[in-house]
């Protein structure tokens, strides 16, 4: 059993060093979604967090080698599902960013950790538990 | 360009009420991880929050009917990535949920607001800006 996901759109940016993690990064770029979509992002606003899920496009294919690995933050191995690298079983990522401009199909964005040309599968309204 | 997804194990649980979205659900289930990944999942604790990635296996297929959509807590249609829906262009939902206890590959959680037999896609700490 297995899901085909198609790119909604594309995550743009300039800068050459992308932080590891969306919680530590100030890097700006922008997501370029699919025209045909538009009418679904109409509610979205400049000041709010959306949630990205993104593919890691330039992951080499699992294999069980990647079911434990060093994170960049230590010296010892973890288990991929306690860690955030782009090597995983489905090659889905998660970053929470800020909007800080939208026309029409182009969101300007806040706390890039993608790659340019990162393919984008979702976007979700960012909502915490009380 | 299409990528493909294949689940690494199912969510169960006996509710017959779902809620609509994990931040107000109790509702206690287990995710079954495929054996092969059981390394992977060696560092995950009781206690801990984890990022649960899955597929909404029951919607029916996207078209632009879809794009904006009248959510549950409201009576205006609203663009489908400002709502959770899980009729989206990529079926894939996320839930934060509580782990109570892990016993090999079987993880006890807590916050499930998805449909048994759900699959699932990834699991990922959770980790919060500052």
């Amino acid at each position: 059993m297995c899901t085909k996901m198609e790119p909604i759109g594309f995550a743009y940016t300039d800068a050459t060093e992308i932080p590891k993690h969306w919680t530590v990064s100030d890097v700006e770029g922008t997501l370029v979604i699919d025209k045909k979509y538009l009418e679904g992002l109409r509610d979205i606003r400049a000041g709010q967090q959306i949630v990205v899920v993104f593919q890691f496009h330039k992951s080499p294919k699992f294999s069980p080698e990647y079911l434990r690995q060093i994170p960049r933050y230590s010296t010892e191995k973890k288990g991929v599902f306690s860690i955030c690298s782009p090597v995983r079983p489905n090659p889905i990522g998660i970053s929470v960013l800020e909007v800080l401009k939208i026309k029409d199909n182009i969101l300007h964005v806040k706390g890039i950790d993608m790659l340019n040309g990162t393919p984008i599968l979702d976007i979700k309204p960012n909502i915490k538990k009380d």
